[in-house]
């Protein structure tokens, strides 16, 4: 954990830091990344985590629209750009140690890439996995004019 | 991603996997770790993201007391253990491609190290970065036993 973060632990509501020396010291992995929660923000829906950099946390921020980096593809993951099924940012927040964030959205449609609402549907319990929902939108006609 | 996670993709609510073959075909990192998610079970808050290894996920669905490992102190963190602040499980789920997890617990207390109910309290925005909560407890206290 940077200096900057354990400092900030013991400081009290509204205490501030400026969104350079916030992203300077955040921390990301040997890939440059830090790994992102998505949250339906008036549901409390867990939708997905995905991976941003810093890039990517700063486009999100001065566009409104959320924006990964994609591992598989190795490029900006602007949620939605294929599928249409944007993430509107509703807030951002880094937790105590700033190795991850938590992205309170507004999901339109289907957040996982199988058509789901979310991307959680393997249960898992001491008896095995079961799968808890199905795709509220085909996924054939999500990616249609896409290969991703 | 497994070709097992591959294949559950196109499966229907209902469909079923043995634990051992949900647990083989997660996808661990290079330490042998996946990420989890906490989640209040009924209020939908996100409390903490942490790290959790086969090992620790058997333990956690058998006891039901979330255990996860450590990377700083490089060893099982029964969570809760020194504190008092046990999570206890209420249901566990892999996402999509099997390399997250969502545990929906119950959490006594606070969630985070600082006290504070959860770890997410470093608003970020445009401007800057703010804190957005106070500790519920004081951590002197919870951690008065204990180094951690």
């Amino acid at each position: 954990m940077s200096d900057v973060f354990k400092q900030l632990e013991k400081q009290s509501q509204g205490s501030a830091l400026s969104l350079e020396d916030a992203l300077n010291n955040l921390t990301y992995n040997e890939a440059g990344l830090i790994p992102a929660i998505a949250q339906q923000h008036e549901t409390g829906e867990v939708l997905m985590m995905a991976w941003m950099n810093r890039a990517s946390i700063e486009e999100t921020l001065k566009t409104g629209q959320v924006c990964y980096w994609s591992r598989s593809r190795n490029s900006y993951w602007r949620k939605g750009e294929s599928s249409g099924n944007q993430q509107t940012l509703v807030s951002m927040a880094a937790d105590c140690d700033g190795d991850t964030l938590l992205l309170k959205v507004d999901q339109k449609g289907a957040a996982c890439h199988t058509g789901r609402r979310d991307c959680f549907y393997n249960e898992i319990k001491v008896d095995g996995l079961t799968i808890n929902s199905d795709p509220i939108q085909d996924p054939n006609q999500l990616y249609q004019n896409s290969k991703a």
